[in-house]
């Protein structure tokens, strides 16, 4: 997406690949929304801790993350002996699939580059057709963010209140972004709506990622504590949800996203708000029968005990050029510590629909429609 | 309650007056859990000022606040003339109802120290009157909460873990507290339990707060983002529910609470968890007739685009002894602006019951038990 930084307006993606140096390019995401830095991944381990720290973050980002980390780690590799190379192939889908557990995006985008590298012969033939394969995977993310928001800008009628959780946007994709799809398509159809920002705290990226993407984009946004949503909701200030999601299951249409997402569904089940989840392919898990089966990443008790931020007077709105550098504060007791698990699972009947690249579906129809959605 | 402060434990009340100095004490909320302090309101409007600067916060603690704060107004006039000594008064009042308008508390304290006002003659006797009603609220805030924590230790049975939210320990009462009172007595009385706790955004009074008196008073517990409390329901790791109040409707059953209990009422409600809310007398509304009538406190934005802590390495328990001044970090964008509602309303259906100091009702009984509950 467009982005305005000190006056000048260029458009970045969130994840890129630079054949030259080898290195997967990313927007660092932690510095957002005071700073705005591509970063270098210089290889397939800077690339896996880059996803593990949270440099780079959301469903469709890392999964192309992964990919280029893939390409990355095959094209680093120095010699012709296929059995070696097969087995640093995978040591480094190894890495990068631990770097972080609950997203399918990954997974989904390490088969895909190995299905493609499975038809070379030689390792220089296996490495090109990594490095196809990975960009195929960027570009098809943001062909299916595009989709998405085509089908969903059809939900957003003027005048209406959104409310969306966490980071959907572009900078959790490869660009556009699935929950902020439909709002850019509606902007650009003229349609006036707007959007609260859940905060979503530990790490705020509603208040960070979400606010800024909408702010760079001029769509009218204001930022909640996650707690207030159920209060605007029962005020009938409140008319869509739409949040993403790290991992769907194909079989049962249950939702992984990030915790707080499964509240505001019984929230809007309660009032009557449609709660749709919008998501690309590759975030869809054709294989797990249960939602109880989906890893939940357990975070370090550091995020929820304290804050990340700039150091600035309250009352004002002017930052102190001094300040810019991030500082954490300590918010909780001392003594005591704090339980983090980052994602939740939202059950099917609390889903009004799936926005999809290929169509809007009840998440118990995405079954019948696999081969329609490149399940097998 | 006990308060170990450097190795030496001392007995504490969150609100205290000095006649000497004609001064309301409170323990300084604002710095706590990174320090303990006692300061002085010297006059009501100073009083009234630690009231909405959340110096002082929660219902039964700014009750017996504006309860001294009345005393304290009356005791400072000169002269004997009775009808400028009414005006004064009435003055005093204003200030005091002004500072925060959700609670219930500060109103009936006012009430009840102006109808025992009322039968003294001369303006010296009134002022006495005055000081000795205060007096009378705070001591029976903590009988209160004495006797809500023998009703709601009942229903604490060893193993259990509980969740609450926001602060509704001693710290927002004179003593004791309201949801915290059941933990106490059943702690006494040798049960082991555990307790999360909602970290409370904007304002963190569970991480702050909550955790610190929990710690202080060596009960197990952890805090969660409020994000994850629907999620740890889901896995069946909350057993009960206690929150405070307020302002709770005699004649509805409605409770008007921290911004966030609703939305633990409808997850608590999906679970088939007991909801329980524990209130003294003095949070009672006999009048309202509907919660939309309750007064929703707006506050600054800044609560929710920030947070306020002590720096610190976030990876390190140990407090930089320099940095253990407050810091406020800008954790939003800075383009954009929040909306901060302080305050929700449960609707009586969601509600188990509610832990009074002459026992457990549902809602809808307390109108049938006002007599009981001091209502007119």
């Amino acid at each position: 997406m467009n982005v305005t930084v000190s006056g000048r307006t260029r458009h970045f993606r969130t994840v890129t690949f630079d054949c030259r140096t080898n290195a997967v390019l990313l927007v660092e995401q932690r510095l957002l929304p005071h700073a705005f830095k591509i970063v270098p991944a210089r290889d397939f381990r800077d690339t896996a801790c880059a996803i593990r720290d949270m440099v780079v973050r959301g469903a469709g980002a890392i999964g192309a993350s992964a990919a280029y980390g893939l390409a990355q780690g095959a094209r680093a590799f120095r010699g012709s002996n296929p059995a070696k190379f097969r087995q640093h192939v995978q040591d480094v889908c190894q890495t990068l699939k631990a770097a972080r557990p609950t997203a399918i995006d990954p997974l989904n985008a390490l088969n895909q580059v190995r299905a493609a590298m499975a038809v070379g012969e030689t390792v220089e033939e296996q490495q090109a057709l990594a490095l196809a394969a990975a960009e195929e995977f960027a570009h098809e993310d943001v062909r299916h963010c595009e989709q998405i928001g085509r089908y969903g800008a059809k939900l957003i009628r003027e005048g209406m209140r959104l409310l969306t959780h966490c980071n959907a946007g572009w900078l959790a994709f490869v660009d556009v972004g699935s929950a902020t799809a439909p709002m850019y398509v509606a902007q650009a159809e003229g349609k006036k709506f707007h959007v609260y920002c859940d905060e979503t705290r530990p790490r705020s990226q509603g208040a960070t990622l979400t606010a800024w993407e909408l702010a760079q984009q001029k769509i009218s946004h204001k930022i909640i504590a996650d707690n207030a949503a159920g209060h605007l909701m029962q005020r009938g200030k409140v008319d869509l949800v739409i949040v993403g999601s790290d991992r769907t299951l194909g079989r049962t249409g249950e939702v992984a996203n990030k915790i707080g997402t499964y509240a505001k569904a019984v929230l809007a089940r309660r009032h009557g708000i449609p709660f749709y989840v919008a998501i690309p392919i590759s975030s869809i898990d054709w294989n797990l029968k249960s939602g109880f089966d989906i890893p939940i990443e357990e975070r370090h008790e550091s995020e929820v005990l304290g804050a990340w931020g700039t150091l600035q007077d309250p009352e004002s709105k002017i930052q102190n050029p001094k300040s810019r550098a991030r500082a954490y504060v300590r918010v909780a007791n001392p003594g005591s510590g704090a339980l983090n698990p980052g994602f939740d699972v939202t059950p099917p009947d609390l889903i009004t629909g799936i926005i999809t690249p290929v169509g809007i579906f009840k998440p118990r129809e995405l079954w019948a429609k696999r081969r329609q959605l490149g399940g097998v």
